[in-house]
């Protein structure tokens, strides 16, 4: 039990403080965080919760993470359902969280979009669905790449967690504009479930293309780099 | 006697690097820092002294930290109070010096809020007294679950101060448009007595909820990971 | 072939990212990532995949760190050729990704500079060929330093993809304004093709500057530092 | 010889980067790197040379750090001249390369005041000469803390760098408003003697305050925490 704990606590983490940050600070007026402050927090909530439970489930976070590191042979086929389940309540609490913050304050008036993903209209540069699907597919694929690179027992032991980690912040950097970025079908559901019915009818791609792109990923480990 | 002065010095430090940053840098016209510069400099006050002091004292630096880590198993109970008095005059006296530096300007009006923390109308965002409460009560359990976690014995040696330093500038990325993020009781009783009576009469806020968030965070690593 | 395959990977993720941030979110309105977060995504890339595949291929990324590794004495000749392919290679594939995705939006017109390098007319600020030269020639001797001095063998194992993906960070911090920052010929190379006509006659100058810097800091280092 | 030419190239290396960003970047028109840019720039040119070249001289880059390390007891006091004098060295060699880079463009029209460092009206925020003198002692101070506690033996080896640099970092997220941030002679000299006569006039507050605040730093070091 204690593995699916270290996931419900690391992906309420990464919701809560990723999209939190999104949601909360990064417009604030003049001295807002903007994208390089929300990309830094979704990538700390990983680095952070990597080194606080990753020796007991592996600090995954994301269900493509999950699926890819299966694909790449890291994952037992039997864990891949109850770490999404993990994972996706996590997510959702974090959510309903969020909502209950952001709805507290005398000048609130609507949610926006939240902090959900989108293409086409509900691109925040207006990219459309081929730009955010490879986008999305791209950006998953070397996440497992890096993923399954750092854990490898050559590399020295303990920095796995700032390479991941701040790879999640590098991935952010590149694709706010496009796609408000994903790479994580937990974090993207729980987010379309409050922003409302555009958001929900685009969810499918951010639940297709960061998978998608994880098999690839650690497909490409597997079959290019793990071997002697 | 050598952990009391580690923890003086480490307070002062989180203070008046922390608050400083806000008071001095984050405003400055055009190439302020911002809540993203405020927010890695809390963190790298963090970062810099448990390295330099944490095999002393632990680097606590904060008594919300001193009462979960005890909560947690990992303090004994009879150090709670003199760490928590070492703390306080590391803050107060951190305080008086940015007072005394922050007046010293030909151009100087008023301290407006100082680096203090507040909700309702003392909230940067407007946030009201539930969003406040739940934001630091929930941002200092999981300081104090990124805390144990990353200082536990399966952990690779040497990182935490990462893992914990980048943490505290994460929970500042979420929510400083909230309360000015507090999460440390020391911190937020140094600014309110210079910021004045609005302030004053919020502070019990700032030193309830962190300290329940903190025993919160204590009591489920202790229950939910910290078991063979 | 595992380690040609790692620069491949490792260069068109240093193109991909690095220039990817600077195309899609450096200018975006109000939260934008700035010349900051483009010089932290180009840092990233350079570190992410050094802990990801470095103990395979080394990580060089780029022409003029694997010139300037061999210049001092840290690759063996033969290995100069095929190294140099598969970041090119690299390099032009994530090229094409770039131009793929930033065309498609409705409302694209133009490629701009992409992120091309360049001087004078075509540098951002407006500075000459001479300031050019000599910043790319010293950015990337010192760059060199940095690389062979952290992976030294005196050096605690496993810091050197910090030391190194961070320095890029800086280097990138001091330069953009003056070349929009090169220190790699597959780079510069990889942007000039999309960028016109402009950017290709100039882009001899981010061929030889840093390899010239890159064969001075290597040659430095083994004259200088790396005897007992 | 090999420790004085570490010496020489790592405060080459402060100076032009620490210097040059702010020069070239920190100002740019909306895409500028602002202070939190030039705070990362300073600290990251102290943490990639430590890691290159800290094994070889200690990576001091500063004759504070240098006269504090010997105060703390852990420089001899023969090796504090020639330290100083190769820095010295460096640092001005490294403002004269700013200089004809920063003079390199066609619309060039005035220094301004380079990256030199004031107080009252040449402080960035109006702050007077106490204030100056305060901020600088305090800081300095703490940096001989950070850098003799994180090489102390009880840290684990190879994170000194890290909290050294990233110290730096902090301290000018702090204090550029106020001095523009010495804390290091060298650093300061090299822009006075560029920035004109006002700047030169100031100067000798920050060959004094930062030397004065490392002894002092040194000392509480060895007389607090420094004995068994």
């Amino acid at each position: 039990m204690k593995k699916y704990f270290a996931e419900f606590f690391g992906t309420f983490w990464l919701v809560f403080g990723g999209c939190g940050s999104a949601v909360f600070a990064a417009g604030f007026p003049e001295l807002g965080i903007g994208f390089t402050g929300v990309a830094l927090a979704f990538g700390l909530t990983v680095l952070t919760m990597a080194y606080a439970v990753g020796h007991i489930s592996g600090g995954h976070f994301n269900p493509a993470v999950t699926i890819g590191l299966w694909a790449g042979g890291n994952h037992t086929a039997k864990e891949v359902f109850p770490y999404i389940i993990s994972q996706l309540v996590g997510a959702l609490l974090a959510a309903s969280f969020l909502y209950l913050i952001v709805t507290d304050k005398d000048s609130f008036e609507s949610l926006g979009g939240f902090a959900a993903n989108g293409y086409g209209e509900l691109s925040p540069g207006g990219y459309n669905l081929t730009a955010a699907f490879i986008t999305e597919f791209l950006l998953t694929m070397f996440f497992l790449l890096i993923i399954l690179g750092s854990i490898h027992r050559n590399v020295p032991k303990g920095f796995a967690p700032i390479a991941i980690g701040l790879g999640l912040t590098l991935i952010h950097l590149i694709s706010i504009p496009i796609t408000n970025t994903s790479v994580n079908p937990a974090r993207s559901l729980s987010q379309a479930l409050f922003a409302g019915e555009g958001y929900l009818s685009q969810v499918w791609l951010f639940l297709i293309a960061p998978i998608a792109g994880a098999v690839a990923g650690g497909f490409i480990y597997k079959t290019l780099f793990d071997k002697e």
